[in-house]
């Protein structure tokens, strides 16, 4: 249904934390906003618990079907902290001091040398490219086409920031919603009917309960804003002879 | 880290809205809590599209790999809704009428018979055993050891309910957690040793940022109260002696 040349991303969020119930990720849905305003479709994303062969795997698997990938958390100091390691392990590269990211941490902390634990955040993947963190010092980084971020949001946020100019413009991705009152089994056959006719748009239904009454979103999206017009129109069309209740 | 013999569980989260970036997810962090007071660890999640091969990939993949899978999303009776016809394929089953979901479904829209939309929510994998729906009628429903609910969260939350009780006991996963303000490279080194010597817990430590102040949640999960305690209490005569400023 999308535009066959898109461009196509996947997202590994990192972390027990996340898994364990403990805090909710936030992550996850400002990457794929951010994106998907560069016109880049976020195929997948997998949220993976700090152990290196579900890293390993996962970076490996991605990195070959998507043309990009992000991660989130595991860049930290700390000994739950693996995903430098992981990440290069899975491209069989070694970790070598970045002098670049040490200048980096030394420039943060304000200080002439680091302690094991910061040197370890200026130690990356061979052939990485650095990915600046004006927050706390330690940088994130590039290698192939893997881009590895901290997990902290604000972080995440501002590296993301630095990495969105490096990366391929899709088509701009258009959206519109029609929303209505009522269930969806009254619509599904129209709306079944109106997806086939126009595959290039992609028609979602998404229903949720507000004070105990059904809502449902019928979300048109695709890269041709006369397509995306016309289908949403045919849409009310139909609706109205339906007797179906539109609220915007 | 973990107990060997601890219950293992993934999480699909089913829908191009939560990818597209249109609506942040929510089950997935419900879903986690329920579970980790059931004792059964969440081992990875996967979000991944309306598409027919994820799916079924995800569902045989996750299927093999765990104890349990649950599923949220896609069991609506619109186009996009492919969930179940996906998962009866992951698993090579037909997909049946099943009459005591046709039967939840008559009495929920108080109707003697269903439109083609609303019979298709009562079509379910051959050998399915129903989850009820107290909200909106149609019935998830488990296949193996597969749990297919419904995306909208409050239907999703009374589906999981139902569940809960079908599901084995695990051992109790008790956490602690110790706050810190300041930075993670400080106290890295005392963590990885008090890691090093205490196998049967997971420690794992959480930066945050409050009001532009370092703040690390130090969390001590596991099964044993005891060993718990004990890492604490090292932990924190540890950081007594780096001058670490202990929250609580």
């Amino acid at each position: 249904m999308y535009p066959e040349k898109r461009i196509k991303a996947a997202v590994i969020i990192i972390g027990n934390e996340i898994l364990s119930g403990r805090i909710s990720d936030s992550n996850l849905h400002y990457i794929s906003q951010k994106l998907s305003e560069k016109g880049i479709y976020v195929e997948e994303a997998r949220i993976i618990p700090d152990k290196r062969s579900y890293i390993i795997d996962a970076v490996l698997f991605l990195s070959k079907t998507y043309d990009y990938v992000l991660t989130t958390g595991g860049i930290g100091p700390t000994h739950d902290d693996i995903t430098t390691e992981s990440v290069a392990a899975a491209f069989d590269k070694k970790i070598l001091l970045n002098n670049e990211a040490k200048q980096a941490l030394i420039n943060y902390y304000k200080t002439t040398s680091l302690n094991d634990a910061r040197l370890k955040m200026a130690c990356l993947p061979e052939g990485s490219i650095l990915i600046p963190n004006p927050i706390s010092g330690a940088p994130g980084f590039i290698i192939n086409n893997v881009y590895v971020m901290a997990g902290v949001p604000a972080i995440m946020q501002a590296m993301l920031m630095n990495i969105l100019p490096l990366l391929k413009q899709g088509d701009q991705i258009i959206s519109e919603t029609l929303t209505i009152v009522g269930g969806e089994s009254k619509i599904a056959q129209t709306l079944s009917n109106i997806q086939l006719v126009h595959p290039n748009i992609d028609i979602g239904s998404y229903p949720r309960l507000e004070n105990n009454q059904h809502i449902v979103a019928i979300v048109f999206r695709g890269t041709d804003t006369q397509k995306i017009k016309t289908a949403l129109e045919i849409t009310k069309t139909a609706f109205e002879k339906l007797d179906v209740k539109i609220l915007n």
